[in-house]
């Protein structure tokens, strides 16, 4: 059947055994993915303490003001400013104490001539008041004050709707929410608020070498780290774990499958390039549209993108390092945007120079391990893409771009940070 | 009851209502922090889907190697390299194919003398081959091979254990596990492993002027934000909520609190200064050790740290601007640091040129919410703790640390990105 299935390949000339006859640029694919991929229709209700991180399906403005009322900014007294105009340490000014002005508990009465408050930070400004002095400016002896230095009107006292007005546009459609906003959020009355949806996605692990996660290594057969490791970076990208599919190397199966899928991206990690057994590219044809397939990239040229009834679908290398680099370039660049989300890469960068020298062949990007030494950036490998530990023991990578032969040793180079 | 109070703050010589005596700087703070806290013992042991992002407890050896048998790192044709030596365009050299190699599916038989097994990338080599001849530069022709170029002895072979060797250490104990580490982590045969505990953290929200999330403001009351940011920040560090528990401002409310919490941390949001309502510093004093209160920080100035019974206290202020910059700065690099990760700052930074000048107050750190427009920084507010909207206007933050008078137009700056 093997043979059959050989004989098949040559007669219907696809791509089998042949080789990618041209490879497209990264950017190429970015673009692709930039025109096919906006964010998820609809929305999802979700209550304030699950708002964090999430992005606003639409803009919020503010149906009170905040804070409702005049308040202290300080610890200290209410007064009327004019009257402590002239005050000195040599002539202090006296103010007789009436009562207290607690957060959510104002002083009742009002300030009239030559008498004062004492009152906490944001509590209240009393009536007759406009301004407050300091508890260390004055000295309170037998509900008596002595004011000692002048504080103008206005000092000290947050003004009624000073953080938010009614009406105020708080926070716009397709803001990322940060701790700060859903506080915001929080003071003007909000407990749930509209988001985009998450896309659901469908991991597809092919490969009859492989033994699940949890297994032993044994015989011919490597444990799976293509699901592990996909599991985690969906998860980092959007904080919902994806569905993992194991599915042997038989193309009714993977058929079947992507057919059945009810998920709203599908990763195919496996059977990506032009072997013999790599029938996601075939079955992407045959049951939608190929966009891409082929890119000028080490590792990972063996990525692709298709759709399928409106679905998108990336095709992974099934080597974990071109898996890595194919998923943080492409797949997670496209869940990324379709969750609202920033869509670049998802690492910290900083600029250092290279101890030694890297040789690129132009017209293929390279993603180049790196490891961090004295504040320089020492290459660790270009090649390799089935050794994962190349990617365990960099502190992080470069991206050689296509039109760019390489660097020279000591040429100062931008590094993304794993992690 | 609320003017004996006052008495006995006037009697009992505390801090309240007098102002701090002496503010530490900013710098002191950490110092104590790094000094106090260390990760926490014990571990706990995790599935590997739930293990990244974590941090190793112990460091991992691989029992195993990494493939177990050497495999084509191409699709092609497995061969006796030295075969091909002469080939060229001009004068192909011939193999016959024996049969196909697969990933978990190896060729039983032996590659001898002008013979091939056709392979694709992962499969073990035959027998016998030591080489792969890629295939898109062979032809094959009723199982008749042509081969145009010379391949040497080794060439597209991945050695046995290239990946891992028996008792490699693979990842040290301290690891934030990236994802690329649980793969790593499978293909070695591990399922479950030990990883740091996560601190469990007590938050308690004080101030009588608030309303719990959820309310709508009204008259003289607020709704808190500082619950539900304190929430996703704690979230941000360690992904587990909080426990999140409301205190009435009353003094044996909250020391019956503190007394009973069974939490790793405790928070405490309000109450933190020298306001006559503020109990929690004398409460930390007199049920433990306060070890710093009052930093020369705006805003944010009354943030403090004490331990009660080893248990480690952040006094948080409860203007909301305050509350975020104390947190992110203190609580936060204790929890962190108390969970093994990194506990610098969470945020990206990137320096860019002032649009206009800055001015603070030598011997005070100054936290100066920013925009940036145009690849400039653009000041919005130092002042105004209580206005969380400064925080979420703009894009992020800078810090004009205690010996600096502020900076000029146009100086270059480091920010850091909230979010």
């Amino acid at each position: 059947m093997q043979e059959k299935e050989y004989k098949n390949i040559k007669r219907n000339a696809d791509i089998r055994m042949k080789g990618f006859k041209e490879k497209k640029d990264v950017a190429d694919f970015f673009n692709i993915i930039d025109e096919k991929i906006s964010p998820l229709p609809g929305i999802e209700l979700v209550s304030l303490n699950k708002a964090a991180g999430r992005v606003l399906a639409s803009s919020i403005k503010s149906q009170v003001k905040v804070p409702n009322y005049d308040r202290s900014a300080m610890d200290g007294y209410a007064i009327r400013g004019e009257e402590t105009f002239g005050a000195s340490t040599y002539s202090p000014i006296e103010f007789k104490v009436l009562g207290l002005s607690l957060p959510g508990k104002p002083f009742e009465g009002c300030v009239t001539t030559q008498t004062a408050v004492r009152i906490m930070t944001g509590a209240p400004i009393p009536e007759g008041a406009d301004s407050v002095i300091p508890a260390e400016l004055a000295s309170e002896e037998n509900s008596y004050l002595k004011v000692a230095e002048s504080i103008p009107p206005g000092k000290n006292v947050g003004k009624i709707g000073e953080d938010v007005e009614i009406g105020q546009e708080i926070l716009c459609a397709g803001r990322k929410l940060r701790p700060q906003d859903i506080g915001i959020l929080s003071s003007i009355g909000i407990s749930t608020l509209p988001v985009i949806k998450k896309p659901i996605i469908d991991v597809f692990i092919t490969g009859d070498e492989l033994l699940k996660p949890g297994s032993m290594p044994e015989g011919y057969k490597i444990v799976d780290s293509n699901s592990v490791m996909l599991d985690a970076l969906v998860f980092r990208d959007i904080q919902i774990h994806p569905n993992i599919i194991f599915l042997e190397d038989r193309r009714e199966l993977i058929r079947n499958a992507l057919c059945k899928s009810n998920a709203d991206f599908i990763l195919i990690s496996g059977g990506s390039s032009v072997g013999q057994e790599d029938h996601a590219p075939s079955l992407v044809k045959e049951l939608g549209e190929m966009l891409i397939h082929g890119v000028a990239l080490r590792p990972a040229s063996p990525s692709g993108m298709g759709i399928i009834n409106g679905k998108p679908i990336f095709l992974i290398p099934g080597n974990p390092v071109s898996c890595l680099c194919s998923y943080d370039l492409f797949a997670s660049r496209a869940i990324r945007k379709c969750a609202g989300i920033n869509y670049e890469l998802p690492y910290k960068s900083v600029t250092l120079p290279l101890s030694s020298k890297i040789s690129s062949m132009v017209g293929r990007m390279d993603y180049v391990r790196v490891k961090i030494n004295n504040e320089c950036v020492e290459p660790l490998a270009i090649s390799g893409a089935s050794l994962l530990s190349t990617t365990t023991i960099a502190d992080g990578f470069l991206l050689v771009p296509g039109e760019c032969e390489g660097y020279p040793s000591g040429a100062n180079v931008k590094i993304y940070l794993y992690d």
